[in-house]
């Protein structure tokens, strides 16, 4: 299968390259041909007019969670989720997962989004839906040390490996999912550790996300969350930390030192009061951070172009310092530093050999013009809305607006049947 | 002229109403009528399936500089306006400023705002493209006490007061624009406050927006800006201060007793590093908060869907309360809240006799899907391109997401046209 993408604009080493052509051979980037042979390709693609980069990874998501978008706004985390979210989780079921899943690939995948990092239930269900769609994951069963199926789920973890990781050639990964020091006490971390030794599984889990986890864990443990993962021994395997909205200098040592890699989620930390992340202290040490949604229930809707914009902007306001994210480190969080949150070194750039995961975007919008700078009007005034077309591992999953891999009807139905059946609860 | 939307959901006292009908006669809202009479409208618009809301109003901003969008990113504010904004602005005339107009009205209408309130120069040309636009507006003419013609430019204020305010049936009306204290010496404001007296003129100004400019302030007055606009007697007038991101509490409460109403323009204050107004403390106080883009070289977009959800997110994250701005409280500073920063009290409501500024949205997008709550959806997943009617005076300004009072062809090429004669000096 190749494609070529001709006379489009590209987005490459922080510039943008006008009118080039890429050229795409299976799931890779082939190359930047000048003078093309239009005959050698399966699918041409008219990039006349529009704007060629990454496709964004969203370092941090709970994709399923679609279904409960807006069921709880306006509340605290831990408030959140004992009262509403995980009384209403244990309703699900893999149908129910599948099909939430399989909202939030349409919606990602509509508005640029190319990769996703999950930690989740039923997670068979939601790697099912992704090759359907045909998105790029990498995915966790969600870990609670105290549940009393603590030991099952790590099992089932280990499965997902099993079945999953590399799967449809390298698409998926599998990592460990321990949700959080709260959730998962010293012992059950160290079971985790083992098998990211057995296994060479990465780990991803929530990390120092708000002011009472960090004092209780202090007040546990009398050291702070990073620190006890790092005694724990935790960082001693490929660590994506998401959250790090309190963490100290110390602890932002111990995460460069140690190499985690951090998922920034500006808009869930907004949403739950969570705080703002120190991210220009954190992405000044070196460490390198992504940028994520969360899940659609805390932000409440999985767009990498608000993200990206919020960060760019918080962080000004945060440090009194208007250099403090510029317009290009916005877009590196999203693409290429994302990328690397999830074990990639050949994705996130529009490079020869990279993994071919782009986004065609339309400047034709009022909000495009004029077009003085296109680097500063994507972060500040682009909306997900201006993704014209969509490719992901070499194959073409929207084109024109239209998605290819997802039969939007019968989403919306499945969508009607689910929702019924998850909230029968209530009545 | 008549108009029935049919059939539409509406949001009416912080609740939604399914399947009602709006009846419009001329430029007001008539009625909800249970069974209308078709053949009286001279138009019938289907709502099946949308959600009617107030139309936004943007309550600080500078519609023409648009045509700065992207030009200086990156910046803090005085910076950016003494190196880029203020040269730059030099190469202005009616022309220029017209057809930048044009375009903010386009992106706006476009986006669901249906009044703006402007302060800025060439401001007849202002008003002449929103005439044509059909959008409402409050217009100032931006007034510099520092400036060679500071008195020749108040002078333009009080023709452009004769000759537009109250124009169209009450579409326009003109307030004085001095732009800040830190541009107007005590004297000069002053003068503005006579005028302010003799014409019954209402005031928009910049107000306590850096820190650097309150600290200058203190150092040359030995008080806050805003005691000091108090003691001048800038507000004995209606005043509508922008900003007040640095005030303290006896700030605030002058603002209070004073009845100064305040426009909040979260996405501008983050992008220039300027920091977080304290507007949940100053909304405690009674005092009437709206919500602003403030021009699109700061912001980039003149979005107040994304301006609406900002103002939900920062506050929960500033003030560690998650109850901060709720979804309900953030639509009512886009609607009602900002209706009454422009002097109306028959505006941003849906009800009986309210001047009919409505649009219609589209709630068909992914992110809005499962539609558990619509308020919580519309502030916080909601996109500028869900708005698929609006109607402003009573009159239909965009249908079916095509504008019909702009010519968008023409639009293309007379911006292309001015920003040639506006950047030649850059040659």
């Amino acid at each position: 299968m190749s494609i070529l993408i001709k006379n489009v604009d590209i987005y490459v080493n922080n510039k943008i390259k006008t009118k080039q052509n890429i050229a795409i051979k299976n799931n890779r980037i082939k190359n930047f041909p000048i003078s093309p042979d239009e005959t050698e390709y399966d699918e041409i693609i008219n990039g006349n007019g529009m704007l060629a980069i990454p496709g964004f990874v969203n370092t941090h998501t709970h994709v399923a969670m679609t279904l409960f978008r807006s069921y709880a706004d306006d509340m605290a985390l831990m408030d959140w989720l004992q009262t509403k979210i995980w009384p209403a989780e244990d309703h699900l079921d893999n149908d129910i997962v599948y099909w939430g899943s399989m909202l939030a690939f349409a919606e990602m995948i509509r508005g640029g989004t190319t990769a996703f990092c999950d930690m989740y239930m039923f997670m068979d269900s939601c790697a099912k839906a992704a090759e359907k769609a045909g998105i790029r994951g990498n995915i966790a069963r969600g870990l609670s040390g105290i549940s009393p199926n603590a030991d099952q789920a790590l099992q089932e973890n280990i499965e997902l490996y099993k079945n999953w990781n590399n799967a449809d050639n390298g698409r998926f990964r599998v990592m460990l999912g321990p949700h959080a020091p709260y959730t998962c006490p010293p012992d059950y971390l160290k079971k985790v550790c083992k098998v990211a030794k057995k296994e060479n599984m990465p780990i991803h889990i929530h990390l120092a996300e708000t002011l009472n986890e960090v004092n209780d864990c202090i007040k546990q443990y009398s050291i702070t969350p990073i620190e006890l993962m790092n005694n724990i021994g935790l960082f001693d395997y490929p660590t994506l930390a998401a959250h790090c909205v309190y963490v100290n200098d110390n602890d932002i040592n111990i995460l460069s030192k140690k190499n985690v890699k951090v998922a920034h989620n500006p808009g869930s930390n907004l949403k739950l009061a969570s705080g703002i992340s120190p991210i220009t202290k954190i992405i000044k040490k070196g460490i390198t951070v992504g940028l994520g949604t969360d899940g659609a229930s805390s932000n409440n809707k999985l767009d990498m172009y608000s993200e990206m914009r919020l960060a760019a902007l918080i962080h000004k306001a945060n440090t009194l310092d208007p250099y403090a994210i510029t317009s290009k480190e916005a877009i590196n969080l999203a693409t290429k530093n994302g990328a690397k949150c999830l074990g990639y070194s050949d994705l996130g750039e529009l490079k020869e050999g990279y993994l071919a995961d782009i986004q065609l975007i339309d400047r034709t919008g009022f909000h495009w013009k004029p077009r003085l700078n296109d680097i500063s009007l994507l972060v500040y005034a682009g909306n997900s809305f201006d993704v014209n077309t969509v490719i992901i591992h070499g194959k073409t999953v929207m084109k024109n607006k239209e998605l290819l891999t997802i039969d939007t009807e019968k989403l919306d139905y499945e969508i009607s049947r689910v929702i019924k059946k998850l909230y029968s609860f209530k009545h």
